[in-house]
């Protein structure tokens, strides 16, 4: 294979100074012979060894170490590579990348390795962009999904897309050739049926981006509720019980707050709102405001109510939080809070009266007493939350985006295809359609880092900034 | 090689969720089998492979990865061990983790890999020790330092010492057999002299701890003076120009601040105090006290002056700093503070003055004036107090104490030495002459980790509780 770099990088690709051992990645046409110069091994050399062996040596007055050997094309980046094993002392593995780059490597930039696998051909665009994704993955639902992407089963499902493009487009060649003869109306038919059905696989791809951000980001969740009814006691309840796999989410605008929570293999992030009663205060107003955009927003609502409040008022707050949901297909919650302070007698009429509000609204809703205070009623909401959206985990095998740089890559090709279609239909002349089918082909191509047309360093370079050092 | 252990332990070996792989440790008896159980290769089974071999496998719907082997005795533990690539993301990694204990691992506890290593005679106690010194080394000084430790250097030497005080316990038992006869004052002679040379070398040893702790916990800097002195804006100005290698040191007392900075190889630790002028307040007083304890600790003293003060209060304050380090042996920096706002004739004036109070004291003093505002002379002083410490890189290649257990062991063992000197000298029977030593050599012993005595696995959970899980 020939070396499509001429200069050799290093990274760690772990974290250095936590855990028992650091790993240093070298990759690139000298890989062997700089870390030889490096690293003393007992007998023999790196660059004399086979590859997929271990070879323990000494970087002399640092460390011992072991280093493995990969040989082109058999790495990850397709390049002769090294891993080199020290003890996870930052100032090893600081020292370690100096004395290498000092022998000839130079500091990779962040996530080169992957764009060196990519641009090497061992993996696609989307695959090299599903291990950034493979590695954040923190629920069994996300990651399956971010794995199915890395093993390329979306790749295979936009190349049998792009089979049926590139197919189309060789029929309207086809037109082109014969454009004399009269043959243009029955192709014209075959070509359409094509588009149709091409334009609807796309189409659902594109629809599938809202499924799969909620798997890969969480599913949001808005707390709503008058003032004192309890959202912020409520959304403390739910994820302070198990801080450990809990996170503020970063970069939230700061008048909501946002914390994640992992149930049955599902992320949930819950909005905390501004309270919903209404207002003739300006500020206030401005919240509430925001508050109604959290909730168009949201997949769930979460409608809080205060259960220690009279009837009339209880019921007023909980008509605010149903017109607001009216018809709009959410997973509704209806939370009567503080149910420690009543009787169980008292409950239950709130029961009866949240539920024949809830029939008398075009609304459908799951009604939960809890207490947020004691925590009762806490691992039914859970539960029932769960089952409100477990059909994510279970949903039909079909692929998932969760790329928001794919999901408008197939949205732009919908947009093309669908102009396709028109322009059949229509009559336009065969080289104008044959333009808007190659549009639809691009967006395609794009996501697949194939044919990535006049600048595609700007392209890379921005899917792999993201990347960490050493990915 | 038999083995010590039935069972197979597991563990991360980084830190997961972090860089761009992770490793997962198993070890034991059982580490083949359970990785086969769990990751399945292209062909062949890990079980059948050769040592320092690498492997691609596939955990199902989990991961792919990498398998590094390592039969026994050649790996870090002494038994059959296996190294697992994967992507670095904390569900994989726990994912797996799962799978090999399902498949007969148990979670590693912590430092058990390093026990493991020490208890298959892989390194002694002294080396298993210096692991965690290792990888917590952040300059070249500690680095080098527990390195030595690691590479046996440090245990060579305790070998070299309990041979010769094993001789001794020879000659007495040459004593003991002999004791009829007329051996006996010849015999003790000899006895003495040796045990007058190893005490020697225990104590030189024991001594090096002040060295070896000050590089491994950085050397105490103790910045004093008046209130308004600008102490803490100097503490500032010296850490705060490069916070990324700064780091509030945890568990410091609430009434005095501790910043760390590395100058050239080595850390400071600087100690913000209490200001030091005359005070009737009960309270204040208390802090003053407080302040001499931490001029009593440190190793240098940095007295911070206040330069826009009347002549005759920088010289009542200069003389209370140097009341306090007369004749202590501690190097003294006189920091003229403020100099921003004093003309050149007048700083002048101000460190003629100072030199002449300082001569006139028993003290030695560096004087620099400096601004801690704008930073004028900051650069200097780093210079200054790197210069007054720096033998601390150049020492004689002897070996440092770094740990306080083996402090504690070489000063018992002294103790123990000396009352065998004694007890020579004094014609104490020879049984009891032999009880001395033997606690001299049971001291020694403990540091290596040879002949425990009764409770061996106390003496190992204290030193490796306090490594990490995976190491």
């Amino acid at each position: 294979m020939k070396n499509l770099f001429q200069d050799t990088i290093v990274a760690p690709a772990t974290i250095p100074g936590t855990g028992a051992i650091s790993i240093i990645r070298v990759s690139g046409p000298k890989a062997f012979s700089i870390t030889d110069a490096v690293v003393k091994l007992k007998s023999g050399t790196i660059s004399a060894a086979d590859g997929y062996t271990i070879h323990y040596g000494d970087i002399p007055r640092l460390d011992t170490v072991l280093v493995s050997v990969f040989r082109a094309p058999h790495s990850y980046t397709g390049e002769d590579s090294v891993e080199i094993s020290t003890h996870a002392s930052a100032y090893i593995v600081s020292e370690a990348i100096r004395l290498l780059t000092k022998a000839g490597a130079r500091m990779a930039e962040p996530g080169e390795f992957t764009k060196r696998a990519f641009l090497n051909g061992k993996m696609d665009l989307a695959q090299a962009e599903a291990v950034a994704d493979v590695i954040s993955s923190t629920t069994e639902a996300s990651h399956r999904v971010a794995m199915n992407q890395l093993r390329g089963g979306f790749s295979k499902e936009l190349e049998g897309l792009r089979a049926e493009l590139l197919e189309m487009a060789s029929l309207l060649e086809l037109e082109l050739d014969f454009s004399e003869e009269d043959i243009e109306f029955a192709d014209r038919e075959k070509l359409t049926g094509l588009v149709d059905g091409t334009l609807k696989h796309v189409e659902k791809l594109a629809a599938s981006f809202r499924q799969g951000n909620m798997i890969k980001n969480g599913i949001p969740v808005a707390i709503v509720g008058a003032v004192n009814a309890g959202k912020s006691s409520l959304l403390n309840a739910l994820v302070g019980e198990d801080r450990a796999i809990v996170s503020a989410i970063k970069g939230t605008t700061r008048d909501t707050i946002e914390e994640t929570l992992q149930i049955g293999g599902l992320t949930f992030r819950f909005i905390d709102t501004a309270g919903i009663r209404e207002s003739e205060d300006q500020i206030e107003k401005i919240g509430i405001e925001r508050t109604f955009k959290k909730i168009s927003e949201a997949e769930v609502i979460l409608g809080v109510l205060d259960c220690t409040l009279p009837v009339a008022e209880f019921e007023e707050d909980l008509r605010l939080i149903l017109g607001k949901t009216e018809g709009s297909g959410k997973s509704l919650f209806v939370i009567l809070n503080k149910a420690d302070k009543l009787s169980e007698n008292d409950i239950n009429n709130f029961v009866t009266l949240a539920n024949k509000v809830v029939i008398s609204t075009d609304n459908k809703a799951v009604i939960i007493t809890l207490s947020a205070k004691t925590g009762s009623g806490l691992e039914e909401l859970k539960s029932a939350l769960f089952a409100s959206q477990k059909e994510l985990l279970t949903a039909e095998s079909g692929t998932l985006v969760t790329n928001l740089r794919h999901y408008e890559a197939l949205t732009a090709s919908a947009v093309s295809l669908r102009r396709t279609a028109e322009a059949l239909q229509s009559g336009i002349p065969t080289d104008l359609v044959a333009e808007d089918l190659r549009a639809a082909i691009a967006s395609v191509n794009l996501i697949l880092g194939k044919d990535l047309g006049l600048s595609p360093e700007s392209v890379l370079h921005n899917i792999f900034a993201n990347h960490c050092i050493g990915k």
